[in-house]
């Protein structure tokens, strides 16, 4: 087995060199600010050993990857419930199509959609004021991460709140099928503050470690949710994390993973490790052009892949 | 970790129980007079140890579960140049639509579609003879399986290729767009008698090792495709190997599948087991209804998801 | 030739006692309330005469009927340059589809589905506050059918405001493709007032005369639009004026026509007529069903197709 | 009024003098042959009388404008009984579309895109053999025409036949819906065949005067059709007779129409006249484009819309 210190160093140093970056996030305009060479990555195996290389310390908007802490969050409170107003099927299309909600009577195919999180957001917010639901996501990450710094990025909300009229046409045409129960822009503006949550590789890798140790934090012991259920989480990321990209996600790299258009990915390898890597430039598919190469070659040479040695 | 053998006699027994058992597959006619009743499980380990159950020696149309063999072998004649006609993304649409091929210019998402399946075989065949063409799928099966006497249900091959005008469209359809490079009617005839090749839960188990264990068939030490290559396979079987129910298969098994309107399921746990089920009875995306649960307690039982202990 | 004033007395009767009636429009809550029973009709030949049956003079909820006005208000101000934010071919799609926008990079099909009246709507309210941009629209009403006590329902377009959120949907998206200059909120304020407007039968066969005689108001000599606007007014009615019924009603009453959800159709028989009728039941195609069927007879016994006598 | 005769030869002129002259089809690889700068038109009017200009007596592939003569013989055996497999709706689709038939359990939009005709084409076909058929349909245009001469262009049916996939995909996909009756290849054949009909602008336009005048042939005195039926076909022309041009078409000519990637197109004033243009480049929805700014002058100049004067 190599040495995982070794491997991450490589890599880093390898990501930083290349030239191919994709494109930054335009469509928010304050994630088009980015530096578009910053690369991250963060391990931390079973034993809570960390293996960091390049930005790793550097805060930057996770957005859609907060996606999976609100699914944990809202399964917690909803359980089996959630499933009636959201799928778990992939949807073949991008993170933010509205024909298939049309085809489909407003349910959207998969919490892992823009539109399948607005719903999940909008359970979460049942029966709360705004400022209560985004007050309990906050902590709960800042309690998964062990780091009570973590924070939303105002101007990124706020970026997103006047120019996220998709978003809004998600929410108002699910709400117009009954699938959301409260006013939508509640829904919406705890949405768009809970994608502006602001974290490094190192944070995101220690919030992740629940899924990748059967639903444990392996340091404290504590439980965050029963195995099944992080089972269940990593497969919905599996078949589902990358919108119309999660096929050669799978194919390529071979892990439970879900990106976001800030350019993190959190990956997880079942009983060795949780990941995060940052690289702000995107595919085609809206997703992290050097992440996901650098994802591959991680589980390419630590052997990694849930698809056999 | 509980007896194998014990494992599998129960789950045979609580299926032969049940009376949900799904609805047998009418539009190919002569899929329709199976007896709705037969279930049969084989699982073969890294040992080469077989636990089998039900009727796991009785024949069935193993159907689209064909597709992983065509793929496997097309992949060894053609490499990535494959990919150039066929995608790798789950579909989020079923077995057999056509809107996606619309949308894309006639690329097919994925090779376990029908159209992506369709296309597989048109690689196989180029530059042959149907007759030929199939000779070297069949071989291949028999050798895989170890096993000389697999034969092609012919009555089944008559029967959908007398009805299977939805496979007529999807393959005309790329043709139309250069996709398909034989005659239709000869890549036709080649797909719709893989597909009715007949084999016993315990025939496919032995068929599937070289999946579970990095491309090498463990008893003879043969090595089948490389291990990443099975590994990808693998990968594409978890995303998109039960059509629009993928999904629901990675969530509730957690194991890379394939499934056939025959009521088969080819299902591998990387470096544990390879494992046939069959129960005619579809559900409503058309994969066996009992096959998927007997297989999500044998995952659950044995602690075999990839997506953690 | 038939006399019309018998023919229109005729069918008022027959109609009051049909009992196949349609289904009132329940997703406007307000709407819901009106009478199932109320029938109305008025036509407005060359001369000015008035024939006129049934509740002729209760005033209804115009909706989608004033699209058509909206339009020829839009055309006025912003010319061919119009066209640039919406098509004119019929879409196919229900009135309310947002899967045409997402196929199209948010240009609606035509003028007359909500997407695309909503986008006209914001080509009036440019630059102006919504109130202004209501006030024009309302004068224009009131001057074509020579009538200023035409108002707009406030409970009506508050009952739309409070669940119109398929429409906020279909706004929103275009906002994001850039199609609605003006803050989401003011343009589907505007929409929602006007698609409220109050009026009889009478009042809005007054209302269409212009577009049944060359752009002019036969009585006062005055010109509305030219010749040739008024022609393509009446084919985009043609063809698209009935939302996924076009066609059938081009195919059985042979006659340009928009509807409205409130039960209300406009009809012209070119050189010949302006009518309306009013009976709220709706087919499944959300059009008047008993309107449908009285202009079929209408312009069957009168001769009036368009497509020959 | 202006002479027609004088229009019609100042069409012509100015046709021949136009470079913008839309792309010859291409997809059937003998139409790509046609010489790109051919122009014909021919007008009859109610009086019998034939002002023609240019290529008037050159034949062309008059290609889906036999779908119009091939509907009215469908009618005229099956009657309505023909609605319950082809809808007559405008399918807002190009004209090869499968999706929508996806959508809707195989029954076309209506019968001019191909999947309508070709099951209008089954229709016909019904209890015969295709030589039959074929026979009876050519004899109906020499027929209509009232010129024996008239011929199938068998070249331009083999070159569709060998090229033909995506209307071979239609057939196959109505077929598995049971919308066909024949066998496949039968129906395409004679699909093929009738849509290879050769005839000048002069033949069509005397074949297309029962549409003009309620379904009679004014020098004979021949009835073809009801006078109802005629305006019915002439409603379906205008809805859907230029695919996803149809609205175009309305808009700008103002005339029922339908065109044939031949470059031709058949209009019809109804009471006024009959008229056939032939130019074979065509615009981005397959539809002739100077043959459709022809019939714009010709519609304006002579005062022919049927929306108006």
């Amino acid at each position: 087995m190599p040495d995982l210190q070794t491997v991450v160093r490589e890599i880093a140093q390898e990501m930083r060199e290349r030239t191919d970056r994709g494109e930054v996030a335009s469509y928010i305009p304050e994630l088009a600010r980015v530096d578009p060479s910053a690369f991250g990555i963060a391990v931390i195996d079973a034993d809570g050993e960390v293996a960091a290389g390049g930005d790793s310390d550097t805060p930057f908007s996770i957005q859609s990857i907060s996606k999976v802490f609100t699914l944990t969050l809202a399964l917690g409170k909803a359980g089996d419930r959630l499933w009636r107003r959201v799928g778990r099927e992939p949807s073949g299309s991008p993170f933010n199509s509205i024909v298939q909600l049309e085809n489909e009577r407003g349910v959207p195919r998969n919490p892992f959609i823009n539109a399948g999180a607005i719903a999940v957001t909008d359970l979460i917010l049942s029966g709360h004021q705004p400022r209560e639901a985004l007050g309990e996501i906050l902590r709960f990450m800042q309690f998964l991460a062990d780091d009570s710094t973590i924070t939303i990025d105002k101007a990124v909300a706020a970026s997103e709140q006047r120019t996220g009229f998709r978003n809004a046409a998600l929410a108002n045409y699910m709400k117009s099928f009954g699938i959301l129960d409260n006013p939508v822009a509640y829904t919406l503006g705890v949405y768009f503050h809970h994608c502006a949550i602001a974290m490094s590789c190192r944070q995101l890798a220690m919030a992740g470690r629940f899924l990748a140790y059967s639903g444990r934090n392996p340091s404290t012991g504590l439980t965050v949710v029963p195995p099944e259920r992080a089972r269940r989480i990593n497969a919905i990321m599996l078949t589902c994390g990358h919108y119309d990209g999660s096929g050669e996600f799978a194919y390529r790299v071979g892990l439970p993973g879900k990106s976001g258009v800030g350019g993190g990915i959190l990956a997880v390898a079942p009983g060795k490790a949780s990941i995060a890597v940052w690289a702000p430039g995107l595919d085609a598919s809206g997703n992290s052009h050097l992440g996901r190469i650098a994802l591959e070659m991680l589980a390419k040479r630590m052997g990694w892949s849930i698809f056999g040695s």
